[in-house]
């Protein structure tokens, strides 16, 4: 018997009480930053199962600590989001929360967070349960925070890297809408560097009958606008990929008054951080070059925010992992996972730790069927779901530290 | 003495009352279509001096016979703003209401209706106090909500032109940041058209990452703000006079959500009707045309509001004014009002009656320390402005009802 | 008998003349600067008739001296166009051209110079034939080169200021599209300053398929065109005339090929030398900016020509002007001139010797017929064209030379 | 001794006058479809080596029968481009051609086709040579115009499927700025889908100084250059390749006359024949809106040129070739092509007989040192450039003809 069989010997016990634990956390999402319930339901499992439990910037780290030998870190995140669930599951949440504007929003996990912690969950208690077989440290981290990007650097703020051990590889994994049973790997970049951007210009306010007098913000914002397109389609090589999006523009509020100012929300990505460096410098400059078009009579400002790193998962961890899933899963179970435009801030933590690490997709639905992430109608299978994530965790976990891999 | 000596022997004892009631109306605004409380005032003061009382659409109508002869009207608007008073007078407003947002702002005569209404009901006394050297009918007509264009509109739909007799001429005056004590007039077009339109255009909603998923509104909202400044550059000629602002133009609440509309709200002058039409259709064609070169899903829509007439006083009657106006004031005190790119909707009321009109401004402040009107700050001297906008009621008045006139 | 009776007494025997000289000098028009056959025809007439005679930078001006009194000059300008004529008149023009593509054009008296120069020397004769009931100085100057706005400069240049009397007051007039037999003058800015500009942007060439390597010119034009047109739509005031054409856009030549440079070609009009002065500073303005925000390797440069001034009639000089027409003419031949969006060089000879000028327009065509001026079917009537623009210079000269006006 | 050592047995014997001819092809270049003399001199040689010679389509064919077998096509284009050689090599090219725009400049073989017949000319002669270890037919063909993209079709036009049999798998290379000795390859697509239109939008022309009666043009080409970069930038999806160009923008000829169309040359690539119909009819829709939105008189037209199919590599055929080079060469001469923006019209001719195909490159340059091709400069290296062009064809054509292999 191998070592991963020997390990997951166990998986029927987990099995029962992650299912319900799945469901509990499911309908109880918590906001990014006040994942308060559910750190402590897993700081209570971590204590039950013998870690090392640290609390660290809004997070809860488990350290299992089994002999001398590799040290390996999984992150699970746990923020649920403001999404009114649609999914009629009997599970579904009834938790809400107020938005910006004033308004009563459901809250929900639409993005499989509760799905990472169970699994996460599962696979501490599976290695706990069977130590012969290994030896080294492996460390679960329980991170708040990950929709607005500002869990991983609240822990890393906190002090993370002086609290545990310094990893030798870190692991992240995702619920996504590949078919149930499938784990997705990819070497290279996988997740696009995100970074938000509040540009705001200026005019100079009038009336409407008098523009001479004023200096026109909307003409401006509208200007830079249609400038921001060729970033991307004349700047970027065609060879190389980023998206610029300005999801929002909003200036003035009545029709026949010019107004001052005007407010532009984009959204840059891109695989490669020399791209994202060149695409925040272009945008800069058009905005500047527009507003000096304009005669705007005040520089533009630029308040970046919900920054999320580069995802570029290390050759040779990829390789070893995607080599453990083939041979456990089979290779009609391990899947190219492609680029995905999304963003995470996973990459954080081992950045900060200076490990290598990969990120890899677990499918969550019928085959043919699955929802995007956020959607209200986000609702995985639970199994084999739970089943494959715990699984994967192991896997990776034991091709470092199984003791036939040292 | 002449015709309008006599008539305006008795300014002494309407001034007394003037001033008080001018305060009282300062402290005490009212918005558009809620002019309860002046429109009372207002009736009750039509009564003592005999005229007969109208009320209809929101306003009311003093009409004063004294025997035969031509129809005067003469027209006053009642309404305050939503604007914050700065002025420090002893009398200044301290009345509030609530905006759009749900915020509380003050509410302010900032555009001098209070005046308007003093003048008028003093005028209407005077004439009344000393009938003898006229003869004729003289209708006073105040009239609610000319802020937003549909005091006119709501006293014609509740029947004005069969309640009261149909005028022979009809006036209205406002008072202006010109010096105290003038008064400007202007044969032609000197008050523009004034149309705002809303216009939404349709996108396909997409995660900020994914455009290729979506149509995105905002990149289309931008290419109609920079098209709509060819109307003006290239469409209206250069001699014609027209304007097209965007005053507000939002899209979207994230950075990473392309989403599916964008709305602009777009305000349209001109002094020429023709212009006007060709402005309009111009800028539907634009829309049209920018949302099928964006591929939108959906036709956009237009919804037009605050729809102001051009004021274009008759030739005749301004000439018959005008030297009435130097005869009285002397040429000094006559100047040319020149073209205001503001709206009114006084005219609506001589057009429902097929009336040619003239409208004149009355100067309120010290020289060359106009304020504009709307302003916070917005407080015209006492006098000379009360006596001059009274005298100028009566003398244009008796250019018509005046037995030396017949 | 009146003074001008007197001088017009002699017309039958000029137009015999003049109608002759008119159709000789259509069918033999000359290039702007190259009026060399033109200009001796000119001189020798001038001679005839007793004028000293004075040829100055490519032009010739007669001096008539009468003793004592006011000093008069009147402009008529010389070239023809490179236009092939169509007009199908017995004596069309068929000289001809190369133009600046090698190609062959007619050349064409299109914009009634021909009929300027056969006025002003009637003139001259029935001046000097009649010296009794005027006194003082006629100059009448005979210019170059109007059409590319470089003959008035050329005769400055040449000392034209050291070399003639200084005028009291100047004339020009010009044939236009109203029906003849009509004169049409007006006080103030009636023909426009215009200025054209060649703006050159700098990009940096690339292979079509690698944008990323290069910087397009061709976008950062088609940026700055869209951009100037916010100059009349909302920098300038709406009741300010002024014109921005960009007429000619070129960059590269292959749709491969990103080439490294683009070229516009801009004409600038305005009524105020200070919205020109607006006008050509946001041209500026907008085209730097453009560049920055391009991220252009090279500053763009600016090339102004055809630069022509304002036409400003001066008030008195207008008024005296247009009250001897009426007087001479009948109220119902003299016209308002409106303001014409085309432009002439013809005030920088009044301003070069600091002399108040009145430009006047003389109608040439069948009533509601008129051809606009540079068509190649523009063919005046020759009578009573060349009458009324025989009169109206005599009648405006004799206003301040005749001895009833001094 | 293996197959391939056999044939390359005799490359010391062609490698003489390969050099030679090569230096002479390179020292008379041919415009595209006036290959006249490279034709005659390759047809002597196909005949002198036994192959039946086939002109066709302004091309010519050696068919090289040799027993049963799998037929293989090779592919090498012949033309030259107007360009002016600067190599200063002492057979650099001293012939001339006259351009579009009357001028004369110098033909150049600035794109490698010199070396691409020697090559294939050389194999031919290997291959005749040494028919004992292979059987099969082995197609030259010797294609004209692959600059302007119509050669190939026209070879398919003149009948080229119905005169040589149907090969089994077809193979082009081209001379990179890759080191010399090196070959290139890669499965799926290499080299971009091109396609040139040239697009006429109309106006109506109008004096520069009266744009209210005209349809400006220029605006109109302005909007679309801008729109046109949204398809990149957002309907394109990022992680798909799409270049839109607009290489040459043109209207008008004076800054002050409104011309009545502008013309633009657009320029579009893609690597996905539904990418490149996207983007085709995105092109087509944006001018279309565009010009609704500008009121334009008359539609706008399209006309295509310059089209180039995509390459598309054959995955088996790419596998199999890049196995038998990396036998031959070592591994370490073997490199991955990636994908080449340029374009190429080779895939035609597979097509035109269903036949999968692979197209790789042969590397030309000092390591570091390699120059574009289509520049002045371009200049490879003679050897190893022609021994590795050589042996690379050879060893691709025994991967299916050598007996070794059958």
């Amino acid at each position: 018997m191998s070592v991963v069989e020997q390990v997951l010997g166990h998986l029927d016990a987990t099995r029962a009480w992650q299912e319900d634990l799945y469901r509990d956390l499911h309908a109880h999402p918590e906001l990014s930053l006040h994942e308060t319930r559910t750190r402590a339901i897993i700081a209570e499992r971590l204590c039950a199962v013998g870690c090392e439990v640290v609390e660290v910037g809004g997070g809860v780290v488990g350290i299992l600590t089994n002999g001398t030998g590799p040290v390996v870190l999984h992150r699970a995140d746990m923020d649920g989001l403001p999404v009114t669930e649609e999914t009629g599951l009997p599970y579904a949440s009834t938790e809400t929360t107020v938005d910006d504007s004033g308004a009563t929003v459901g809250l929900m996990h639409a993005c499989g967070h509760d799905a990472h912690v169970t699994c996460l969950l599962g696979a501490v208690e599976l290695l706990a349960t069977e130590p012969g077989p290994w030896s080294g440290t492996f460390i679960a981290v329980f991170q708040p925070a990950e929709e607005n990007a500002e869990g991983a650097r609240a822990m890393i703020e906190a002090g993370l890297t002086s609290l545990v051990p310094r990893p030798d590889v870190a692991f992240g994994q995702h619920v996504l809408s590949h078919e149930a049973g499938v784990v997705a790997t990819q070497s290279g970049p996988v997740l696009s560097a995100g970074d938000s951007v509040r540009i705001t210009v200026f005019g100079k306010g009038s009336h409407g009958s008098m523009p001479h007098l004023g200096v026109d913000p909307v003409v401006l914002a509208a200007s830079i606008v249609l400038r921001l397109q060729t970033i991307v389609a004349r700047e970027v090589a065609p060879t190389d990929f980023a998206v610029v999006t300005v999801g929002s523009s909003t200036a003035g509020t009545k029709s026949n008054v010019i107004p001052d100012r005007a407010t532009l929300l984009v959204n840059l990505r891109a695989y490669d951080l020399d791209v994202r460096a060149q695409v925040m410098a272009a945008v800069e400059r058009i905005v500047r070059g527009e507003c000096d078009a304009a005669g705007s009579p005040q520089p533009p400002t630029f308040e970046y925010y919900d920054q999320f790193p580069l995802t570029d998962n290390h050759a040779d961890v990829t390789a070893k992992v995607t080599e453990a899933f083939r041979e456990h899963f089979g290779s009609e179970r391990v899947v190219a996972l492609g680029r995905i435009p999304a963003s995470e801030d996973f990459s954080r933590l081992p950045d900060a730790f200076g490990t290598p690490y990969t990120y890899w997709g677990v499918g969550g639905f019928p085959a043919g069927r699955g929802v995007p992430n956020h959607s209200p109608f986000f609702a995985p299978l639970i199994q084999p779901t739970l089943d494959t994530g715990t699984q994967a965790i192991v896997v990776a976990a034991l091709a470092y530290l199984g003791k036939d891999n040292q």
